[in-house]
């Protein structure tokens, strides 16, 4: 089973993603924790092109390329073989992310990240979370945060507000697959929501 | 214009990118030399993960798409800004390389590789001169050369045999556009037959 979860930046979902993980690996279940972009070797390489930088380091198509890329490679390398020995991979971020950031920041770009997802991944979810937060409090939660990956962050909180509306968007488009779940309230209180919605 | 220069590695390409760009400049042509991948920031640093690392480090799949966002980054940053300004650009490789390369290694390929030219870069050149040389000659020089540049030179003879052979195929298809030049001999012999081909 391959499970996704997604939000926008300082939702909580990378806290999430390991909460549930811990969940079901109580429950004997083999779990595989990863992440996008990144979760292999040369994804992880492709990941620092993409999260460092300035905010017009890359057009919206190169960057497209470079997640299409990194995504390519963690399908191969590190869910592929997961999936196939029978192990659950939990991943933060995956294709819904690109659909969401790119629709964004450029609409008319979406038939292209469809047309690249089919012909490159080709693999939905079983089951997407998505980690609903208010924008603000998001922001500030990575700005406490700190670091060199905020390349997203500093695209500001109308970006953000866009955000949450394009993956609220997507829940209500496949309401099969993917899950909105509200984000605030404590860490617990949150992943028994997201473990009655599994 | 646009001019590419392609061909297996060690045939002597760069050189006769270089004595071009001189030649048109002498003529008062304003030339911007450049060169794949790379040949803009956002490229050079993508270029760096395809010409290190062991012969296995990525996919085909994946390698063709990071061979794309470097060239769409090329193409953005460097090669639209100088042909609007009236300069004649001269890359040394372009989209002929990753036909080739991909179509010796993954034939499969062929039609994903044409697929994402056509939705991401959509651009052919004016003329392409392939210089076409004695693999081994090749790979002599390639050896002599040195560095850490070589992850296609240590896949072989037999593999820049083949190229040299699907370098050969794409000038038979494209006989306005590809002109395959001897790249045996002298520098300035071998941009003699450039000169005149150009």
């Amino acid at each position: 089973m391959l499970i996704s979860f997604e939000g926008i930046d300082g939702s909580g979902k990378t806290t999430q993603a390991r909460l549930l993980a811990e969940h079901l690996r109580r429950a004997g279940t083999e779990v595989v924790l990863t992440r996008e972009p990144g979760g292999s070797d040369g994804a992880e390489a492709i990941r620092r092109l993409l999260v460092e930088g300035g905010t017009d380091r890359w057009s919206a198509e190169t960057e497209i390329l470079l997640f299409t890329a990194a995504r390519r490679d963690h399908l191969e390398r590190t869910i592929r073989p997961a999936l196939a020995r029978g192990a659950t991979v939990i991943t933060d971020r995956f294709a819904d992310s690109t659909r969401v950031y790119q629709g964004v920041t450029r609409g008319d770009l979406a038939a292209t990240v469809e047309t690249l997802h089919r012909l490159m991944i080709g693999v939905e979810p079983d089951r997407s979370f998505i980690i609903d937060i208010d924008p603000a409090l998001g922001l500030a939660r990575g700005a406490a945060r700190g670091g060199a990956e905020d390349r997203f962050e500093s695209m500001g909180l109308g970006f953000q507000q866009k955000l949450r509306a394009g993956f609220a968007a997507l829940a209500q488009d496949h309401p099969q697959r993917v899950r909105l779940i509200d984000g605030h309230g404590t860490p617990d209180e949150v992943a028994r929501r997201v473990q009655a919605a599994l």
